[in-house]
């Protein structure tokens, strides 16, 4: 056998372990009774640690080396060994110790950050987010030395390859620039909207729910829907497993936030299955996935043609309640305003959360802040970008799990996939000229086809940046987003 | 680290893959999308693959032969340690290639048998069946050579350790003389019992189940009830998945397969928690489990004790039917019949089906007889052992999953189950004199803290022969069985 299929086996059983993961995480979050939290996690370390031998084994150095003096000629093929040794070289990048190290620190600060966020105690977090951070900087410092990259920049490379900080800076100092501006404008001129007196029976929702999931275009053969704390989309792309909460007193929230799920499920249901276990088959990063979830959500579902036909299909399941008329769900599904919380942010104002977070883990990152000054620089960013003050550090700098968990450089992914949907949703637009007729009735056909050519199906066979100017004719960049805004929420 | 410390570790490994496997063939079977199926038996494949190569690596025999040479003095690391030999014994008795072969075999023929059966064709299968014999016999004479068995004896150890045709022999020549005049006796006397004229619907249903489940004993802490096609009990000891079918015309069946299922769950949930990753620390072996379930079922469960507790309940849950009055109730569960299919079959005539079967593997083992024997040789002992004809094939000797799948040597399991639930129920009378009272108030408790000392908390820290002489004071054999008969049936 040839040093790359030799590879391509070894790939094959990661891919059997990555799957066998991933259905355990999606049990432990909807199926799990607590007393097997202990069990569950000594399974899944477990199964970890023998991926992680799997990739970093001396012999996966020496099978490379061999590959590489003879390259497979076709090009997923190629692409394949390359991902093959990225992932290699991320495997063996940071010394185990320092892994073991990190991988200690951070579960014990996300569980005290548990206790924190809820208490507003930021003293009570400080010295185990600062050990966090400590732990960080060493380990970008040796990603970066692996790869070649700046220790930040290491970080970004995570959960997106391809992405880097100066192009990141630009993007980010434009968005700060015209955002605020976007915001006062937009605020000025909005309508509140009447909030429903009727209730939103959960099973209806589903119903409701799992139709709309499929005329977006997902196949239930492939996946499923259930409850749970927090939603998300895990499984994987032959078993997509999605999750929502019901809210009896509002239906619009809950219905949005299936269709985001369904976004990103729809990404991993359009990945090329003859590359299924291999890293080149794997999704591009998470700039491009959360980009797929924005486009169903923001671009597509939200767009008034949409939203005429979802308030259609509300007043039928639920009843002719004034507050499911088109013109009160457009104003409840554009409604803007400068708020605390991330993630309860609009389009418009959650950008500048981003920027604010992006300004401040590159700053701690790279030691020109330290953690004890993160609530006063929070503050100033907040009153600077968004004009509101945080009464408290519970609902500043301790909102976001992502610090505690040690996930530096995740952010930006949110705010740089929102403007990619922007982009992509302008491209397909110039080449399916009918798509607002075609959302107005619910017709995702076409949209869905465009992206499975685009985007899913391209999996990580081209570099970041190729397949965004491949799919859009043009770099990632602000233009595209602050024209959706400017036709959403009217110009200057 | 000392050789024996080492093999823990590995050993801890497979548990870990072990506990994946176990979770994901409860998804498989309960939450599964049906296009997933590809990719989780990729995925199951591969971690069973991974599994094997950990167990039979030759380090492994290094390590047990030094190991070996220096015991550890604590009897149940000194009882895990033996675990680990047999299973790398087991694991490298076989040659790669007939244990692929039989594999692929059995996959294949299972899946003509799911056409085979409801068609009645048996030469459908003939052919395919006769390649799983053929490859079995060849694996029980490579098994029985490691092991030091003869080759029969080598498959019955893959599910009961220390169980041998020799012991079996007797025991159901025994009761293949004495069921029969029981079973004449039994028809005579009885009453048939009313059947229900309501409905059950399946939500009241399942509240009872998990009522009763908790009253015997289950924490749900520690595992599931759900539904499937097929009930079963599976999970791993912290987080057991247990699955029934609700009919809302039947609530009798269906409760009583859910306290069964219990049994089998309060075995694994009752395994000792420190020897939780270790060999010697998983359940004792297929006698053992289904003695569990069957000593809850049958022994505590169908009481007539219980069964006057069980009415008032079904009473309370679903109102007044007579059909649920005290005396009906003991009809129905007592109600005996000799018939066609082994799962419909009451524990009167259920030992005789199995005898029937553990009469045909052997002689097909043993090159005694030929597949194609078998439709005439089922007949003629259907006809000697319960007097009843099957019309064809598909209730005759197609009606079993077990040979298609290549588990020889698993029925006895059943039968050898029932007896020796009948022999620990009888000495937990000795020990707790009022069980009867207690079973009557739904009272499990002393009960469960018997079952828990002899037989769950020792797990496999100890032979099966002496574990049953442990705890009943005499070997196991047929005389609680009948005596258990008479007093429940009436005796001569």
């Amino acid at each position: 056998m040839s040093a790359y299929a030799t590879l391509e086996r070894r790939f094959e059983r990661l891919s059997a372990i990555g799957h066998a993961l991933s259905i355990l995480s999606w049990d432990r979050s909807v199926m799990m009774p607590t007393g097997a939290n202990a069990g569950r996690g000594d399974s899944m370390a477990g199964l970890e640690v023998m991926a992680h031998e799997l990739l970093a084994d001396p012999v996966v150095a020496d099978l490379l080396a061999e590959a590489e003096a003879a390259p497979p000629d076709e090009p997923w093929a190629r692409a394949n060994l390359a991902e093959m040794r990225r992932a290699h070289i991320r495997a063996t990048a940071v010394p185990a110790g320092l892994v073991g190290a990190l991988a200690k620190a951070t579960s014990r600060c996300e569980m005290t950050w548990r206790r924190a966020r809820p208490a507003a105690d930021f003293q009570a977090l400080a010295a185990e987010l600062a050990e966090v951070v400590s732990l960080t900087r060493a380990t970008a410092a040796a990603k970066g030395e692996a790869l070649g990259l700046d220790p930040y920049d290491a970080l970004l490379d995570d959960y997106q390859p391809g992405v880097h900080r100066s192009h990141i800076d630009t993007i980010f100092a434009e968005l700060a620039e015209a955002l605020p501006q976007h915001l006062a404008r937009i605020v000025e001129r909005q309508v509140p909207p009447r909030k429903a007196a009727i209730t939103f029976p959960a099973a209806q929702q589903r119903d409701l729910a799992l139709d709309l999931m499929a005329k977006v275009g997902f196949d239930f053969e492939q996946g499923r829907l259930d409850e749970s704390a927090h939603p998300f989309c895990g499984g994987n792309p032959d078993d997509i497993r999605m999750t929502t909460r019901w809210d009896e007193r509002d239906v619009a929230t809950g219905l949005m936030g299936v269709l985001h799920e369904t976004g990103h499920a729809l990404y991993e249901a359009g990945l090329p299955a003859a590359w299924r276990h291999q890293p080149v088959g794997r999704a591009g990063g998470m700039v491009l996935h959360e980009s797929q979830s924005l486009l169903i959500e923001m671009q597509a579902c939200r767009s008034p043609a949409f939203i005429g036909y979802l308030g259609h299909r509300l007043r039928l399941s639920f009843g002719d309640d004034t507050a499911l008329g088109a013109d009160n769900l457009l104003r409840l599904y554009h409604h803007v305003e400068p708020g605390l919380i991330r993630v309860d942010a609009d389009e418009v104002t959650y950008p500048l959360h981003i920027v604010l977070r992006y300004r401040l883990e590159q700053d701690l990152i790279g030691g020109r802040i330290e953690v004890a000054d993160l609530p006063e620089a929070w503050a100033a960013g907040m009153a600077e970008l968004l004009g509101v003050k945080p009464p408290d550090d519970g609902v500043g700098c301790l909102q976001d799990i992502h610090w505690p968990v040690g996930a530096f450089g995740y952010f930006p992914s949110y705010s740089l996939g929102a403007l990619l949907a922007a982009q992509l949703f302008q491209a397909a637009e110039r080449a399916i000229p009918d798509l607002d007729t075609q959302l107005a009735k619910a017709d995702f056909a076409p949209l869905l086809a465009w992206l499975r050519h685009h985007v899913h199906g391209r999996a990580r066979s081209v570099p970041f940046e190729q397949l965004v100017e491949d799919a859009t004719g043009a770099p990632l960049g602000t233009s595209a987003f602050l024209a959706h805004l400017d036709r959403r929420y009217g110009g200057s």
